[in-house]
């Protein structure tokens, strides 16, 4: 069975958007992954179709009621559905490269979508929700964060990329940064294509791209090159 | 004049895409920011209006040639416009809460999706392209990287959140995760809300809650602990 996602989201409307564009979309017409979406709201009981209430201790905002958002994902998943089930939220663990391999290789998953101030912390407790965050800012609420996290696993889907793209020298599969490129024309505004570039020499090129990553990463990202030279 | 984005992309079809719902919708209907998307290809020269070209040195992949990003980049913005102008790409510097801050409180940014393998570094390095990265994972283009950047950037923006939403206990404005959160019912499945938070008590509540994003931040994310008592 091909790679299943399930969106429990308050706007189903904003799904598949880019999603539905490019690779991922000519992916999902291919069927190779399926997408489809719950309105939370559904799951509500009283005639306004709440789904949030004022935050127990005070404070600002709104939070999503524990008893409505389990009841949505019950529905959506029997316990014996092997798919992980996430919450995106800025206080998960980060989204790496490794995690969309692994999330690629699965069934799929199920995607909770948090929006206001929050999500209570009962439903993540007893649904064993899987917090991931995409990066350290705020968004208006997860959905843009499922469509990253989704873009990021569907491009990893075997037969979606094809071998129209090489996966194994880009930023994060080496665990460096990649390294600059070029191509035609020779000469832009005087600038020219790095002699070595066109050298044909594989060896010196490959010792050239080398360098120049790890000179990026150091200057960039010292937090991945003490993971890199710490391997 | 309001915040203005302009978006250089091979997929413009792609926006507002999420950001045309929710908060960032109702903000761009109220006119608190712009969007404007440029297609890439209308500033290819020949007649398949190709747009890129194999890397120099060899490899899978195809690269974006840097003089027709460079047309494209010059006809969005003149010399004189103050805008920064924003490469999303997984080499840029990560996206942070406090970059987001700044963008939100000035002109707006041009934002470059790339495609493919990359961009010719010369178009970087001539056109002074900000390299941005969302998160340590790559996407299929920069297209839902530029949307990711602008949900986090345009609720910022003076007048879009209204007072909603308090800002300031979130994830990332203090150096904090954010403590777990609770609503109504009091009861859900046996569990209760936790008793500090129904006392009244501010001072006890606020000395909780410091105290699980305290916890939560070691537990889960050393690196920003580590950062955090830095300060």
């Amino acid at each position: 069975m091909a790679f299943e996602a399930t969106i429990l989201t308050l706007y189903p409307d904003m799904f598949p958007g880019p999603l539905g564009h490019s690779l991922s979309g000519r992916a999902l017409e291919k069927g190779l992954w399926g997408l489809q979406t719950r309105q939370i709201r559904d799951y509500a009981t009283d005639k306004h179709r709440s789904v949030d209430d004022t935050p127990a201790g005070g404070g600002a905002g709104m939070v999503l009621r524990a008893d409505i958002l389990a009841r949505a994902i019950d529905d959506a998943a029997t316990v014996e559905d092997p798919r992980p089930r996430i919450l995106m939220s800025p206080r998960g663990r980060p989204l790496t490269q490794a995690r969309a391999h692994e999330l690629a290789e699965g069934p799929g998953a199920i995607i909770v979508c948090g929006r206001f101030e929050g999500v209570d912390q009962r439903v993540i407790d007893s649904r064993r929700l899987e917090e991931i965050s995409i990066g350290d800012y705020i968004l208006s609420g997860g959905e843009i964060g499922a469509i990253t996290l989704l873009d990021a696993v569907v491009r990893l889907i075997p037969g979606v990329m094809g071998n129209m793209h090489s996966a194994d020298t880009e930023s994060f599969e080496t665990g460096l940064l990649e390294h600059p490129q070029y191509t035609r024309p020779q000469e832009f505004e005087g600038m020219t294509i790095p002699e070595v570039l066109t050298s044909g020499n594989h060896k010196k090129i490959a010792e050239w791209q080398r360098q120049q990553a790890e000179e990026l990463t150091q200057q960039r990202r010292p937090d991945l090159w003490d993971a890199y030279t710490r391997k």
